[in-house]
C-alpha cells in the first residue's frame, strides 16, 4: 500500500522497529493524556472554507529562526534518532535541508554534532539541556559554534525524566532482570532488517554529544542515570544570564506553555520560543500545546517569535497552528517515523506531502501567503480558548 | 436481509464494488474529520415532536432549482458514477425523474451529457467547474443548452484536488507501481459480478463530457493529471460575469460554507447557493455543512433559495436541515451507494425510504407543509449555532 | 449468573427469544439516536449524596393514577407481549398486582382485556390509539369499563408508525419474501424452547383487543396494516371532547414531549400526562425523555400530574425522574426483557430489584418519602437544562 | 514485563485473584457510573506547568491526619484485605510504616486490630462504622484505644449497603445455588497460587474485629446479612456526641460529599474530612469525588482538614487533588491491587512509584512544597466547578 500520511509512516515505523524502540518514539508520560490531546485539540478545531479568492499563486514559503524556509516548519530535536535508521541524525538533516526546512540536532543524538554539521552544507540547529556541569556545557557550546551552529535552542522542561510507563514496561528505564534483557533481544532478532541494518551497520551508538561528559561511557544504557545526575533542576531565569555570555547567537526556548512563562522570555530577550509540553513526554496532564497556544500568543502580543509543537501530523494542523498564534511549527514524531520508516528518502516524502497539503490548505482556506493566515481563518465557536 | 436505510445499501456497495472503487466514494480528504462530523453534528440535533395536530394530509412536495419537486432532496453531482453500475448516470436520472427530483449531473461523469439527457424526458442540471480553458467551457455549455439544461451548478470548491488518503493507498491517484496495479487486478476479480456487468459490459469508462478537452485521451488514469492542470484556482467573484454571459439560465453556486462568501453570492445574482464542504472530500477541519448552515441562512436572510449537502442520511436529517434554514437538499453518496447496491432500482428505493422518513418525520413534528418547517423546529438547546 | 439488574434480563431475553423478536422489543426508529439518549442522558444526571439523616424508615410508597402505590412505577403498555412468554400480560399483570404497581394494558396486547382482567383482582389500566372507526372505539370504551377499568391512557405520538430499521431488515415489517420467511423460521426453531412453550403453547396470537376491527383477521401480519389504515392522524385536542364524552373515567395523555403541549394538556383537563418518545420507538432525533421533562415540569408547574418514560433502566433512574420533576415513571422494556427472560417471576424479581434500588438511592441520598425529592436531589451544574 | 504504574498491579491482581474476589475490589455500585467518573473526571483537570524555578529541592512530606507524612497519601480503609494477600492488612500495614504515610485499618478488616497494631510501631488510625449495637462499639473503640489508636475514621457513607452488579452476579452477595457454588470453587482452583497461600495458609478468613459482636460466627457469609441488620440508617448528627463522648481522640468523617453536609461536619468540630463516595461503591449516579472537592472545599474554607479519595491512580493525580482543595488523599484500590499483585513488597513498589511520580509533577509545576499547591496550579478553563 502506498503511503498517504503521517500515519501510514507510523504504522511502517512500527513494523520495522523492536517494540522497545517503537514504543519509546510513540509513547509519551503517565497515562498519556496530554499526547492524545496534542492530536484531539488540534482536530477540534475548524478551519474556515473560503471561494473564488485567486489562489493561483500559494507560496509556504517564509523567514523562521532568523532564516529563509520553505515553509513554517522545523524538524524538532529528537533524540536516540541512529537508533531508528543507521546513522539517522545526518539522513534527516539531508532530508531537512533538500526540503529547505532547518533541523535542531538534539543533544541526546547518537551521532555528534560534528558528523551532522560535515553532512549538509547550511548550518545546523542545535538543541541543549541546562547542564549542571557548567564546563562541559562551556565546552560543548563551542563545539556547536565550531560546527557553524547559530541557533541555539534551550529546552526547559527536561529538568528531569518523567516516568514513561512503556518505557518502564519495556525496561528501556529502570532496572533490567535477565529475562528482560531476552525479551528485548527477542524483540530485535524478530527484526532482522534493523538489526542488521541499524543494530550492527549503523553503530557507534553512543551519545555522540554527551560522550565526552560522560566518563563510565555514553552508552545508552547509562544514559538515564546520567541525565537524573546531571540535569539541573535548579535552573532559573536569571541562570539564562550565564548561557546568554557564552552563547552571543539567537537563543530559543523550548519547552514553554505558560503565558506567564511567555512573558518572562519576553524578558530575558529571547528571539523565540517553542510552546511545547516535550510531545506529551513529560508533564501528564499538561493542556495540548494547541490549547496553551493562543493563550501564550495573546500575552507575547507579537514581541517574539512563536513556534509551536505536539501533534502536528498534517499540513491542516499546521494552518490550525498558525491561525492560532504560532508563526511555525516543530515536527516530532512525523520525521521520527518517516525516518524509521525509510530512512532520508522517508522524511523527505513526509516533507513533501506536508508542503502539498499546506499549500491545499492554504488555497482552499484563500490565503496565498503564510504571513496573511491569522485568527480568523478559525471557526470562532470551535476554538480552544 | 431486507434493505432499511442508507447506511444498508452501504454496506451492500461495499460487498458489490472493488476495494478501491468503494474507497472512493466512501472515503474523504486527509483524516477524514470533516466527513464524519457531516454524519455526527446532524444526529446532535434534536427535534421537537408535537402531538394533536392534524397530520392527515402531509405534503414534501415543493419547488427547488426553479421546479416543482415531489420532496425538498436534488441528487448531488457525483463523479465516474458510471463505474458503480452499468451507464451509471442514465439509471441514476431515470430513478430521479420517476421520483419527481432533480438530477445533477457532474461534469466528471462517465455518460456524457447526451447520452443521459436522451435517457430522460425532463431537462437534466449540470454541474461544471471553472476550467482554465475557456474556449472548452463555452463549448460546454453550449453542449448543455444543446440537452436541454436549464440551470447550471458551478462547483466552486474544487479548484485543486486535496489529498484523499484512501486514494492515495489505493494509488487511485498517484504513482502506481506494478504491484499497486495487480493488487487493484486482485480486487476486480474477486468482484466478477461488477467486473462483467459494469467493467466489460458498461464500457466505455472514458469522462463524457470532458473527451473533447483531453486530447490525451479520456480515460480515468488521466483525469486527475487533468484536472490539477486545467482547474482554475485563479478565479475570483469577477470571473462568474464570463460565466454568466455565457450561461443565461440560472445559476447556481456549490460549495459556499462562509457567511461572507455567501453574502457575495448574494451580490452576483445567483439564484441559489449550496451550502457544501464537498461531502468532506476537500478541506479537512471545515466544519460540517449543517454547522456551517444556519450562519450562511442568517446572513442571507433570505434573499437566495439555499441548498445544503453533506451527510445526509434519512429523512430525519432532510428535515433537520429544512430546521436549520435550508429550502432543500441533495443527497451525494446517499444515491452513489444505492445505485451500486442496485441500479437503477436501488435509487429507487432509496428516495421512496427516504420520503416516506420525511412524512413521518414531518407528521411527527406537526408539519403538514414544507413551508412550514422552520428553527422552532429544533430544541433550542442542541443547535449547533 | 444471578441477575443483578435489567441489563441482565436483557442478555437472558437476547438468548431466549427469536432473533426477530428481541429486535422487535430492543430496537428503535431510525439510526436510534434517540433510544440511546433515553439511556445516556439519564446517567449523566448526578445526584447528591447526603448523610447523617435518620433514613432508618424510608418509603417508597405513594399515591400515583389515582391509588395507592407501593414505588412510584407503572408498568407501561407493551405490545404483543403475549409473544415475550405464554398469555404474557396476564403472568406481567399478575407480577404487577403482587407488588403493588399499576399494569398499563396495550391495546395491541395479544390477550384480550377481558382475559387480563379476568386473572387480576384490582382494576387493570387500559392504553388505547384514536382510531379512524370511533364505533370501535366507543365499543372498546365499553369493553374497558366492563372490565373494571377506571383510568385510561390515550397514547398520542402513535398516529402511524415510523421506521424502524431492525423491523424492515428483519421484515417484521415491510415485504416478505420466501427468503425472508425462512430467516425467520430458522430464528424460531433455534429457539425451541420458546417455540413450543409461547409459539405452540401460547395460542391465539391474535391481537386481542382489536379482533372485533378487524375482519380480515388479527393476526400480527395484518396488524401494520392496519394500523396505518386505521390510526388517525387528523386527530386534535378538539377531538379529545368526543373521548372525554365516551370516557368519564380518569383520562392519561402518553407521548407528549413539548412544554407547549403539556400546556393543552392541561387545558383540556387531563388527569396526568405522561412524558414519552414512545421509547425511542417514533420521532427518532426527538429529545430524551428525561431532558423533556424539566422543560414540561416547570409549563404545568404543579396543575397536573406528570409521569414519564424512556430509558429507566434502574431505582437510581426513577429517583433521578423523580427529582427532575416527574410524579413517577414508567417501564417499559424493562419488564419486556424480564418477561421473556422468567415470565411472572422474572417481573416480580425486576420489580423487587428496582424497590430495592430506589429504597437505598433514597435513603443515600437523604430521603425518606418520595414527596420530598425534589429538584436540590441533583447537582445543579450536570443538569440538562 | 516490569510494573509501571497502578494499571499494571490491577493487571495483576486480576491474574492472581479468583474472579469474584477481584470482581469485588474492582467493581462498584449499580451501572459504575460513579465510579468511571471518579477517574475520568481526574484525567480532565489540565495542569499548569511552569518552567524555569528552581525545584532542585522538592519536598513532598506534610503533616496529615495529625502527624508528619512522607507525602500527603494514606492507606483507605479496606475491607477484607486479608483475602487478597495472606493476613493482607499486616503486610499493608508494614508496607505504609515503612513508607511513612498512615495506615488506616478497616473495620471490616480479617486481621483483628490486635493483630495489626502488634505488627507495626507506629499507631494505626482505625475505622468504624455507626453500628446499632452501642455496647458493641464502646468496647471496639476501647479495643482501638488500647491498641493505640489515637484517630478514628468515622464512615458515613454506608448506612447500608448499596447493590453491586458484579457481587450480586457472582453471588458474593445474595443467595447461593449449588451452581454458584461450585462456580466459585472452579474459579479458587483455577488459581492454585491464591488457594494454597492465601485460601489455605492465610487463615483464619474472618472479621476479626467484628467476630464479638457476631454470635452466628464472623465469616464472610454471615457479614452482609449482619451489616443489614446491625448498621445504623437512623444515624444523625446528634448523634455524633455518642462517638464523642466515647472517643476523645481525633475524629475522621469519611464519606462526606456535599457542601452542606460538609459545614455540618465544621459544626460538630470534626479534625477532618474525607470527601468521598466510597470508590463509586454506594450511590451510583453521586458525583465524582473530585468534582465534589472543590465545592466542599469552599465551603470549609480553611477551618478543617480536608482528605480526599476515588480514583487516585498516580502522582499526576494526587497533585491534581491538592490543587482542587485537598490537603491530602487516600488510596483505595491503588493499594488494595498491589497487594494482591505483590503482597507487602507490591504495596511498597506502588507507593515508591507514586511518591516518584508526584515529586515529579510538583517540580515540572514549579512546586517545591506541598504547601506550596493551590488552585492555580490548574488550568481554568477546564476546571469542573
Ligand atoms: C522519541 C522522541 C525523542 C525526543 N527527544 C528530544 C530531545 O532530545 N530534546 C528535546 O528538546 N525534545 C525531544 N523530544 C521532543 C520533541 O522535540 C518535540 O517537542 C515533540 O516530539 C513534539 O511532539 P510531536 O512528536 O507530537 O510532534 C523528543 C520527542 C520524541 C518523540
Ligand atoms: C464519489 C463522489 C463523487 C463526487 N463528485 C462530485 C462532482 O463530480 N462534482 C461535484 O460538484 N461534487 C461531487 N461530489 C460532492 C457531492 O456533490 C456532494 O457535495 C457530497 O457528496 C455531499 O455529501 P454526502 O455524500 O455526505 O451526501 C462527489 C462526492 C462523492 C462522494
Ligand atoms: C416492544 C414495545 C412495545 C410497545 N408497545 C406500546 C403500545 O402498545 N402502546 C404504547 O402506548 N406504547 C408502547 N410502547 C412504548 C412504551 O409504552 C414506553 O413508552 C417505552 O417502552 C418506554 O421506554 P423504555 O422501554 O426505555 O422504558 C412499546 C414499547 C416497546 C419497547
Ligand atoms: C474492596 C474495597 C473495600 C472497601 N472497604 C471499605 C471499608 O471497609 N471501609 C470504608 O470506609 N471504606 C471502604 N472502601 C472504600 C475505600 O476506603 C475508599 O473510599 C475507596 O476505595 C477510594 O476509591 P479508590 O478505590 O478509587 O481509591 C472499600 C473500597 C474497596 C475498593
Amino acid at each position: 500500500m502506498a503511503i498517504a500520511c503521517v500515519e501510514d509512516f507510523r504504522h511502517q515505523a512500527r513494523r520495522r522497529l523492536p517494540r522497545f524502540l517503537f514504543d519509546y518514539v510513540d509513547g509519551g508520560s503517565y497515562a498519556e493524556e496530554t499526547l492524545r490531546r496534542n492530536v484531539s485539540d488540534l482536530q477540534r478545531l475548524a478551519l474556515r472554507q473560503r471561494v473564488m479568492r485567486d489562489v493561483s499563486d500559494v507560496r509556504t514559503s517564509t523567514v523562521l529562526l532568523g532564516r529563509e524556509v520553505s515553509m513554517p516548519v522545523a524538524l524538532a530535536p529528537i533524540g536516540l534518532a541512529g537508533l531508528y535508521a543507521r546513522r539517522g541524525e545526518v539522513q534527516a538533516a539531508r532530508a531537512a535541508e533538500a526540503a529547505g526546512v532547518p533541523f535542531i540536532l538534539s543533544a541526546s543524538a547518537c551521532c555528534a554534532i560534528e558528523e551532522v554539521a560535515a553532512s549538509v552544507s547550511k548550518p545546523l540547529l542545535f538543541q541543549l539541556y541546562m547542564i549542571k556541569d557548567r564546563a562541559f556545557m562551556a565546552d560543548m557550546l563551542g563545539r556547536a559554534r565550531d560546527a557553524g551552529v547559530e541557533t541555539l535552542v534551550m529546552t526547559v522542561d527536561l529538568i528531569m525524566h518523567s516516568p514513561r510507563y512503556r518505557d518502564m514496561r519495556s525496561t528501556l528505564t529502570g532496572r533490567q532482570t535477565i529475562m528482560d534483557r531476552m525479551r528485548r533481544m527477542v524483540q530485535i532478532l524478530s527484526h532482522p532488517v534493523w538489526a542488521w541494518d541499524v543494530g550492527v551497520r549503523g553503530r557507534p551508538h553512543i551519545l555522540g554529544n554527551f560522550a565526552p561528559a560522560m566518563p563510565g561511557g555514553a552508552g545508552l544504557a547509562q544514559f538515564t542515570d546520567w541525565v537524573s545526575r546531571n540535569f539541573d533542576p535548579s535552573i532559573t531565569w536569571d541562570d539564562l544570564a550565564w548561557v546568554r555570555h557564552h552563547w552571543p547567537g539567537r537563543l530559543v526556548l523550548k519547552g514553554i506553555l505558560d503565558r506567564e512563562d511567555a512573558l518572562r522570555a519576553v524578558d530575558v530577550g529571547a528571539g523565540s520560543i517553542i510552546v511545547s509540553n516535550h510531545g506529551g513526554r513529560q508533564l501528564d496532564g499538561a493542556p495540548s500545546a494547541i490549547r496553551a497556544l493562543p493563550h501564550v500568543a495573546d500575552a507575547v502580543a507579537g514581541r517574539m517569535e512563536i513556534l509551536m509543537d505536539g501533534g502536528i501530523r498534517s499540513g491542516i494542523d499546521v494552518l490550525r497552528a498558525l491561525a492560532s498564534g504560532a508563526d511555525g511549527v516543530l515536527l516530532g514524531r512525523a520525521w521520527a517515523f518517516a525516518l524509521a520508516a525509510d530512512g532520508q528518502q522517508g522524511v523527505a516524502q513526509m516533507l513533501q506531502l506536508l508542503h502539498h497539503e499546506l499549500s491545499v490548505a492554504m488555497a482552499l482556506t484563500g490565503h496565498s501567503r503564510v504571513a496573511d493566515i491569522g485568527g480568523d481563518a478559525l471557526l470562532p465557536d470551535t476554538s480552544l480558548l
